[in-house]
């Protein structure tokens, strides 16, 4: 984009610093190779994890955007840093399910893998410091965190990216078992999905192996993230870094 | 109710013991003094308990039925027992709250005794093994723990006993900060409201002091829990045992 400067920093996350741009609707963001856990109680890095996440998170953004699904994106402009829209981030994860994994075996009681009969969406209230609690829609709406066509809003976004990503990514043997979005709303109220969506914010297995290929092999110290991050995306761009 | 004959014991629950009758479709429930907290990590007596909940719980079915809410009530039969339908209970608890406290109070982040613009329902799935977790719609109807027209059946039954109780209370100058609710179905489909209505599973308020006239005097070691049960019983009932 010509002519757009970098700014300062206005925040630096666990996975990626935003900067201001010669336009206020405009943040650039750079992906970092750190990597936590735990809500921050587990640090550490991947190697070119930041290039990994920016590059599949834009593929993916674009195809969603020609899908019908709004987006943050704008323009990626390095490999580790993507123009995107200055938008207010509503204060939740959408976490969609399809297999049974992570918190959601704890929760229920039923062991990572196992099918349910329909997609499960929850929602949890971004705070670090309260741990992401999951809460529901009256929680949402009580709270003022989000109006209930809001929270409608997001629901059917999040199962139009599901929908989308399901299939695109079964074609490439890599089974969608859950992931986590986040929104934002653009200075004239539109909602668009923002944040990421890569191996850090989803759960990718191999279809035929049932191999792990996101960051849970780093949660779990099960070793290899690198080249998992890296099978990701070979599988959807073609290269590896 | 004549020629009912008390059966064996079928369960033995943390407040409550359930006897089989002669009529299969029958119960009979004999309210316990044991209190527990913390899902069972806290053990104690609260003298009386067991006869002021059976009557309280009694006192309340029976108004909510008048109300149009379908209840398991049947008959009170000594001061401690009372005959109930035999129903299946449906493994959620409904959690109605009007004031931020306990364990909202937690989630949210926000002191107990904080207004909300609406009140909030939330759904636990009834297992003591993984703590009673909070689940939301999806979970249940994914999980096969109810369908969605069960669900909102116990929503809209929920806001019912809610709105009545609320402003039945408020005339006992007893401010209802948040309940618990478990329903069943009888042996014909019908959604009945279940469990029992007192202390235990309520938090009152003393609308003027604020003093609290429910089971956090025993989560809390605040004493007075005797009292305090015995405060309910008079204003709702006007007497004391």
């Amino acid at each position: 984009m010509k002519n757009l400067v970098k700014g300062n920093q206005l925040y630096e996350g666990k996975a990626k610093k935003v900067y201001a741009t010669s336009n206020p609707e405009l943040l650039i963001v750079d992906y970092k190779d750190d990597a936590t856990a735990f809500n921050g109680e587990k640090k550490g890095t991947i190697h070119n994890k930041g290039i990994i996440n920016n590059l599949v998170t834009n593929h993916m953004m674009q195809l969603l955007e020609k899908e019908g699904v709004p987006t943050h994106f704008v323009e990626e402009i390095s490999e580790r840093e993507t123009i995107v829209k200055n938008v207010t981030i509503i204060p939740l994860e959408v976490i969609v399910r399809n297999i049974i994994a992570g918190s959601l075996s704890k929760r229920v009681g039923k062991p990572e893998g196992t099918k349910m009969n329909k997609t499960v969406l929850e929602f949890c209230y971004k705070d670090d410091e309260l741990g992401d609690p999951m809460v529901n829609e009256y929680h949402i709406t009580a709270m003022g965190w989000a109006t209930k066509e809001e929270v409608d809003t997001l629901a059917e976004y999040s199962f139009m990216v599901n929908k989308f990503m399901t299939n695109y990514l079964k074609d490439l043997n890599i089974e969608l078992i859950d992931f986590k979005l986040e929104f934002g709303k653009t200075s004239d109220g539109i909602i668009v999905l923002a944040d990421e969506i890569s191996p850090d914010t989803c759960r990718f297995w191999d279809s035929v192996t049932g191999e792990k290929l996101d960051k849970d092999r780093f949660r779990r110290n099960m070793g290899g993230e690198e080249d998992a991050y890296n099978e990701i995306l070979k599988r959807l761009m073609g290269k590896t870094i």
